[in-house]
This record gives structure tokens, sequence and C-alpha cells, in this order.
């Protein structure tokens, strides 16, 4: 505990007798922090969690550290005092809560435009994605995600599109744009028996002179001196908390710190620099669904990432850590009751999502299989009553919308009786209009202001690199 | 917008050019902070927003934002980078989800204790709180709020006592530690006829010195010269915005700002300083309720309360002025949706609380009677079938429960029907886990770091105010 006895010299507190040695001044200011303004960012590393509230960041940060005795990396950041912090206002042009395209285009495009565009302003306007700005002046680009990598935030950073539905398209965008890196989900819009066009787009990459990769085995071992497409789900890469506990998925899905890991080892020695953007983009798809265990467990990945980041930074010296998120989701918290310690300590066993319990799920499932499925991923029981409520959205008898919810499971109903459990409660199972976290570290970290809206990180990743916006 | 196009000169890009000039070297370290650090904090005044989760200041802003295009206070002081700012954990010894016993109580004595207690650990030890330690070196120190003066979060800063409840007891002990400004609500814990013990603690409060204050006029016209105790209320002041729209009470009931100003006055000439605590705590209450007007206008409160400080701060030089709370409530935010903006903007012509609305139904109002009232006080028409609902928990069909709802009114009913015109959601009707947000500006507030326990605080005080911890 902090008890410090004192009493400062008075002879040292006066203005003047300090000038002569800023560096005692400034005890507060990090050392890391007067380098920093004295140096361009040769690298810059983006990492969004998307969607997360304050309460996901501070769930997560609880939950390690009540089961770890060490909280998340972002915290300990702050702990360390080695970061820049501001609140961000996300604002899209047509709503006070944005979706992650327009987030994106507003960091990307350095304009805010209307909700489901990606660079792309209501009259057609089109402003020109930020990494297509680094690859002109001759840096290395890529994203890494955990959904489709042609879906909203790595394509807010890459290309125009009047819609973000376009991922077919984008896949295509990508490969004229010849980006470095990109790794994440999206199966559907690359191959040629999915797509509507027939394409493979598998192909138009490889003959590119990319490396295609579609296990965790092939991207390890994939070289680091030549652009790689890596795609690993048809769809969003499995919730990580699912994937630990599935041998298959262990083995064949990378985590997105192991693909941070291979984007910055593909990168790392380019002459003129890199830039990065990773996601957790799945934290969100978690908090639309209320789903505890996915959303904790894909903010602990988003952590893992940070972690690859700053060591790699670290050692660096010239690149600039961006972490961040696009917009809150469902703002979940701890709720005050005499079990909250114990109910929220609960998660800590949980084995499964919620959307591996609902996916498990049929017709013909029993209310004793049910149950059985619950307890086994969640270690609580289930009454009569709440299978039976929960079976009824299996016989048509009731339905449940959602964004990421195309089989209408009742995601709201299991997350409802799962709070008794666990005390996590939420508002919503959409975006909110909460202002963000964001913290940098490194060169350029100095430019941050306490507060800023979202489109001056556009100018200031630019600022920090020092390349003149001259598009 | 922020374009700043440039190319850096060469030669200052080096640390040791630079060393000459450290103004310049420090270009984003305020002029403020660098006189700070060289400075001790004659005077505290400490801003707390009781309850506020981060999305309550966010919905703050964006409301003062959209109505008047000048945003809150508190944020502006981010803009204008006049602060520090940190997050803050403000977990109990019993609970990752603190009371505001607990809460006050870690700053106010500087360990943690459990949920209930007042500087008073669980084998009867006890705290000497802050106000007292300030005190016994010779500052002025008082409190001011909008709920009981005897209620925690005062108390907390005040006293030692097993348990929150003792309101009347509190109050002799205010009297027993000479405490220079009390102002608030509570009533009921001074007055002969609603004490059990008959005890007239306005006399006696009297018979010591003190000028006794029970009318806004009273307290405006009071001399600045001797102590104050001012209470305006029976329990809790009116809500901000009851208050705004109903003439008895804007005569009888000063705002927040209108105590905090009071309080400065009569402690500010004192040689040796002064401590104040200012508490908006109502927003707890209005968030224990889901009560968006409550909340909303008694932030703005506290907003103002904060402009009061800020201006004699900026002036004197000589005053660290903290802004926080004490922990999330029901964390509350905008849902995405088509209306986000318009159903937001609506909570702009609410003229009163839910509070208001709900405390004037009865067995005997009609549906057309409670469908005007919401439709005087929302601006929106109640359905039939709402109203009949609504109804219902006045002839005891239905009931709810709540911390600050002795008469089991349906706040959480009401709450969910505002939800679909006004697109606000809660989590819950209880204290949430979140960390919270610290700010802190003037001398000693370069010693926050960017996360800290919220026992951290006590300590930073007193270093701040270079008062050795022996006591």
């Amino acid at each position: 505990m902090n008890r410090r006895k004192f009493f400062r010299n008075g002879s040292l507190a006066t203005l003047g007798a300090t000038l002569l040695s800023p560096f005692d001044v400034f005890a507060n200011t990090s050392d890391t922090e007067i380098v920093n303004k004295n140096k361009k960012a040769k690298n810059i590393i983006v990492i969004v969690s998307d969607g997360m509230s304050i309460g996901t960041l501070n769930m997560t940060d609880l939950c390690l550290s009540r089961k770890t005795g060490v909280g998340t990396n972002w915290l300990q950041l702050y702990k360390d005092n080695k970061v820049s912090r501001a609140l961000m206002d996300m604002a899209s042009a047509s709503s006070i809560v944005t979706d992650s395209a327009a987030a994106s285009s507003s960091w990307g495009g350095g304009v805010r435009i209307n909700n489901g565009a990606l660079n792309s302003g209501k009259n057609g306007e089109k402003h020109l994605p930020i990494w297509q700005k680094f690859k002109s002046v001759g840096k290395k680009a890529g994203c890494v995600t955990t959904v489709p990598i042609t879906h909203a935030t790595p394509a807010g950073f890459c290309v125009n599109s009047k819609t973000r539905n376009a991922q077919e398209q984008i896949a295509e965008m990508y490969l004229e744009q010849n980006f470095d890196v990109m790794m994440g989900g999206g199966h559907k819009y690359f191959s040629s028996q999915k797509r509507k066009d027939k394409k493979n787009m598998y192909q138009a990459f490889s003959q590119k002179g990319y490396q295609v990769v579609k296990t965790r085995d092939e991207m390890l071992s994939s070289s680091s001196n030549k652009p790689i497409l890596g795609v690993f789900a048809e769809d969003g890469l499995p919730y990580s908390i699912d994937r630990e506990n599935n041998n298959a998925l262990l083995k064949n899905v990378p985590t997105l710190a192991e693909m941070t890991k291979k984007a910055i080892d593909v990168m790392k020695n380019h002459p003129k620099g890199f830039v990065l953007q990773v996601e957790a983009g799945k934290v969100d798809w978690a908090a639309h669904g209320n789903d505890i265990a996915g959303l904790i467990y894909d903010q602990v990945a988003h952590d893992e990432a940070i972690e690859v980041a700053m060591d790699f930074a670290e050692k660096d010296g010239e690149t600039l850590v961006i972490i961040t998120t696009d917009h809150g989701n469902a703002n979940p918290g701890v709720i005050y009751g005499k079990k909250a310690n114990d109910n929220f300590d609960s998660i800590q066993k949980y084995k499964h999502t919620n959307e591996w319990i609902l996916k498990g799920i049929g017709k013909e499932t029993s209310v004793s299989q049910l149950k059985e499925r619950v307890h086994y991923a969640n270690n609580f029981a289930l009454t009569d009553e709440e299978s039976k409520l929960l079976l009824s959205y299996y016989s048509n008898l009731q339905t449940e919308d959602g964004l990421y919810n195309p089989r209408h499971l009742p995601f709201k109903v299991l997350a409802e009786i799962q709070k008794q459990h666990n005390s996590v409660g939420w508002i919503s199972m959409q975006h909110s209009a909460d202002y963000v976290e964001l913290a940098m570290y490194g060169p350029g970290s100095h430019l941050l202001k306490p507060f800023i809206k979202n489109t001056d990180l556009h100018y200031l990743m630019l600022e920090a690199a020092e390349v003149e916006n001259k598009f």
C-alpha cells in the first residue's frame, strides 16, 4: 500500500530552481514519451476490439485478475504509465450510434459517413482509405481479424464501397491493392463454389504471388518473405473459448495473437515500414448475442494480440501502437448483489459460449439433454421451466431476432437465465453511443489529446508517420 | 477539421537539441502541469457524481451538445487538455461491486472495508476520516450534497460508524467535529420532531455558532464569516429537472452549484486552506430508478458545480480539483436503431422525472389522466395497455422493489416503456463493478497515475497537500 511519508524540500519547490534539470521537473512524464516526441512512427499497429463497451474491458480485467492474479495487458499499460489515453467520440454522419463500417471509415478515410458504407459519402464521394495512402508512400500494409477479412473493420482501412455488404467485391479490391497480409475468416467470399460469380479468389491471389493458407499449421510454416492470404473459416472464426475446448479447432485455427505475430514477421523488415490492423471482431458478435463467455475470452484474445504487438514495439522503438474499440455494444456490467463475487467468478468455469450451447440444440432435444448441455458448458442447473422456455424456440413457437442470429435462437432468453448465476447484465443486443477508450504507445502517441473525434485518428496516424496528406 | 500539413524540421528532431528549451520539448505537457508540480495543494475540492456509469457522463455530454452546441464542463477539461485522468478500481473489501459507504470510506479512510460501513473495519477498527485529518492540521472542511448531508458519501469523508444507516448519530458526529460547511437534505435527521431521540440538532448547531439555513434565500444571504449548516429537504433534495419546473422548489432549494459557491466563499479566505466534498447524490438515486431525466439533469447539476469549482481553482492557483464517481450504476447507454438520434433528442423535451410521474399517480388515477401526465412530462403517448400495466401497480396487483423505492412504484416498467421512445437502455437497477473515470486539475494532479485503486486517492490527497500521514 502506498503510504509514502514525505516532506518535500522547500528549496526545490519553485519553478526556477528546476529549469536546469527538466527530467526532474517532469518526473511523471515517462522517458519513453520524451524519446517519442522526437521520432516518427515508421510502423503503426492498430488493435481494435470491435464493439467493446468499457464494461467488457473491465469484466475481462476483473476475470483475469481474479483467475490468475494478473489483469489485462491493456490496463497493465496504464498501471505502468506507458501510454497516452483518450476518450473518442465515434458518431457517424447518420447516427450518434455508429456501425462498424462508418466507424472504421472515420479512421480509414478521415470523414464521417453514413452507417453501412465504406469510405463512401452519401453522394458517392470516395475518401481514400488510409492503408492505401500508406501503401502509396511505400509501406507494407495488412489486416488480421477473427471475422471475415472482408468485414467492415478491416475493409474501412482498405477500400471504398457504397455498402459493407459487398464482401465478394471487397475480396477483389484487396487483390487489386496488393495488401501484404490479409488473414481472418470469410471462405465464402473467396471460394469459387461459394461466390455468386464463381471466381476462385484463392487462385487469383496465388497467381499474384501470395501464399494462400487455410490452416494454423500452414500459416505458422509459411514464409515470412512473401505476402499472405489466410482464410481459416467459412464466416467468422470460432470463439476463443470454443476453440480452446475443441481439439480440431485448436489444430486448424490460429489465434488472433498468432496471426498478429505472423503479420508482423512478414512486414517488419521492410525498409519503409508497415501498417497493420488487428481486429478482435467477435467481441462485437458476442455482445450482439449477450454471450458472456464469447465476450470475455475473445477480449482476452485481443489482449494477447496487444502483448505480441507491444513485445515487438518495445524492442523496435519506431512503432506506434494504437489500442481501441469502434463503439460500445450492449454495455454489459457486473450487477450488485450479495453473491456478485461468486456469481461473476463462476464464469471462470464456463467451457463454451452461448452460441455453442444454442447451436447444439434442436427440435429433438429433450429437457434432460438440454440441462446436461448447459451444465457441461456453464456449470449450473437449468430449471424445468427454463428448459422448456428455451426449447420452445426450436419448435417455432417463439423466435428471437439478432444481427448475427440467422437461426433466431434464444440468445436473449439464455442470457437472462444466466444473469441469475453470473450477475452480468446487458442493456440491449445492439451498439451503444458511448465514447470509447483509446490508448497509444510509441512515437506519435504524444499527439493524442484526452478527447478526440473518430476522424482525428486518421490525421494523427499520418502525422505520426510524417506522411503528408497530399493524395 | 484537423488536416494539419507538415514536415517536421529534422534539426529539431533530436533530444539533445531541445534540452535547453524544456517548454518546447514538452509541448503537450500543459503549462499548468509544469507549475503544478512545484506547488502544494492548499485547498482540495472533490466533486463526486454518485453512481455515474460512463454512459451517464456520455449521455449528458451528448444531450447538452445536441441541445446547446456545448457539451459538459467535465469533458471540456479533456478537450482543453487541462487535467490528469485515470481509471479507478472501486471494489470494497466485501465485493467487486461497492456501495457508496465503502466507496467513500476507501477515499476517506484509505482502507477498503465491507459494504455498508463507514471507516470501520470488520473487527471494529476505526480508520481516521480524511476530513478530520485535514481539520487537525488547521484546514477548514465541509461537504455539500443533494442527498441527506448525513448520507454515505459525505459521511465517508467525515466520520466512523459501523453502519451508514446511523444517520441521526452521524448528524451528532458532524457537530462534534466542527465541520465548517455542511449542506444538503436530511431534515429528518436534524429535527426534534423527526428524530427518535427528539434532540433538536438545529438548536445544537446554532448554540455552537453555526448559521442554520433552510431555504435558498437564507443560504444566499448568510454570512461567509461563520460556519453553516444548511438543510433544504426532508430527505434528498428534489431532482434538478423537477425543481426547474416548480416555482416553489426554485425559490426554496439551492442548486448544487449554488451550495458549492457558498461553501467556497465561507472557507476560501482561511490562511491554512480548506477541503470540500461536493456530491451529486441523486445521480445514483436516478440510476436506481432507471429515471433518465433525473439522471441526465442531475449530472448537469454536477457539471455546473464543476464550473464553480474550476472558476475558483483557476484563479486561486493553489486548489486541487478532483472530479469522479464512486461506482457505476445501471450502465445506461443509447441503443442503436434507425430512430436513435430523434429518440435520444426527445429527452430534451422532458419536463419531469419518472419519480414525479409515478408519485403523482394513485389508485384513483384514470387511464386518461395517466396518459395526460406522461404526455405532459415526456411528450409521448402511452398506449391503453401500457397505462393499464402501470396502474396495476397502484391497486396492489403487482409490485416492484428498489433501494429508493419504498412505495414499490413501477420504475422499471416505465423505463421499459420509455426505451421505445428515447432509445436508452439499462442493465439493472443496481450498482455495477465498472472501473470509474477520475480527473484532476491543479497542484497535485501530476501525482495521478492512469490506473489506481480507490484507496490510493486517500494518500494522494494527503501528499498533494503535503500533510504527513501521522495521525
